[in-house]
């Protein structure tokens, strides 16, 4: 298949890569500032443009997405509204956009994570956001058939220890590699409407 | 208690407003266009004037919040946006600007619904802005606590099917007496980050 990857040169987004490469896919990359496309998904108009110039595509797979991070009190209003369009509106507008891009049997795959059910101090945006995204997967699912949508819904990242580990005491890390598969299983299965946990 | 009512004239409002005074608490009411107090909760700068002229709370419960209703290929980024404002900004601020307010043991409890787990056509707005809301919940808990917060995710109300049943093909309604009890529960009970659901 040829596969849109957004986030291509992140964490996550170098694991997937590497796993749709290894089943034969050819992968399109898209970032902000490394890629085959050069797109900040926040602006509903730069995905326009980033389907006007991708071509054909029978899956797009999503692993990017920015919330902030900081104590419940300090969130103001710009902050959470950064947050939905950090990681909400662009996967919304991702899939809106995409339905007339992608194959008519085409797949979306988008990123949330464990946040969504397991929240930690300082998460509270993020948490408000994964929540968001996996309803409107379930949501979507029923209005796009036969085109299909997941979510993959990660714990943190082995890689990710360093960098965030004491947010996540006592969470047992996934490997990158092993939240790719998710990946394939979503692109390649026949499911809608999934979210696939790794805790 | 002296517990703050957001949309005390709606549908659900009403009845639970009939339920916190049958219990013997003292409601405080707000709305747009009715209520003791008048404030739009999509504005950040109108909830802090709506907690300046509240005086003390003990509890701060909602029962409003709209979203738009369409197929998914005509919601627009601003469509997106505004149920985002509507129902997820105007709540977590409740929140965030509500806890230096209410009494030390004082509870939140937000409003959210059925299309966070069941999805309907044209509803994908809607059900991203209650997943956001029930992650939130369950992120705001560890937060806030002592203080508590929970959500009440009722199915369709007897009242609105005349509006809305065409919708809801096959689903069971509820009365919104019934849902109110599920705003008692989380005022009067212990839990905290919890999702009330009424199926
Ligand atoms: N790290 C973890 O432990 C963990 C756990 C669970 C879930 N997650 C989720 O997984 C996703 C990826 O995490 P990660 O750690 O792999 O992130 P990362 O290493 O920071 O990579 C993110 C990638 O996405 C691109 N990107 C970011 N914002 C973009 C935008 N607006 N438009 C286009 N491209 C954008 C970045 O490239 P440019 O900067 O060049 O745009 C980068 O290549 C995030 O949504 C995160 O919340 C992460
Ligand atoms: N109806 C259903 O079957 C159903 C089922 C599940 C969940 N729900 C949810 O339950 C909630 C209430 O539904 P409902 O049917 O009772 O609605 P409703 O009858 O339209 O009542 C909403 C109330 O909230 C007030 N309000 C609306 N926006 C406001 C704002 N920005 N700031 C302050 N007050 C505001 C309105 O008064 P003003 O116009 O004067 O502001 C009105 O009193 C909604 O969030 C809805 O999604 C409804």
């Amino acid at each position: 298949m040829r596969i849109l990857l957004i986030g291509a040169g992140g964490t996550l987004g170098t694991a997937v890569r590497t796993a749709l490469t290894a089943r034969g896919h050819q992968v399109v990359t898209v970032g902000r500032t490394s890629g085959d496309l050069r797109h900040d998904l926040t602006e509903p108009e730069q995905i326009a443009a980033m389907y006007a110039a991708a071509g054909e595509l029978d899956a797009v797979v999503g692993a990017a997405g920015d919330t902030p991070f900081k104590p419940l009190p300090e969130l103001t209003g710009p902050e959470w509204t950064a947050a939905f369009r950090g990681k909400v509106l662009s996967q919304l507008e991702l899939v809106r956009q995409g339905t007339g891009r992608i194959s008519p049997r085409g797949s979306f795959t988008l990123i949330s994570g464990v946040l969504a059910r397991s929240p930690i101090p300082t998460g509270a945006a993020a948490s408000m956001a994964n929540g968001a995204v996996e309803a409107f997967v379930r949501a979507a699912a029923i209005e796009i058939a036969p085109q299909r949508i997941n979510a993959v819904s990660p714990t943190v990242f082995t890689e990710s220890l360093g960098d965030y580990g004491d947010y996540f005491p006592g969470f047992r890390p996934v490997p990158p590699a092993e939240v790719a598969q998710a990946y394939i299983r979503s692109v390649e299965g026949g499911q809608t409407g999934q979210v696939y946990t790794l805790d």
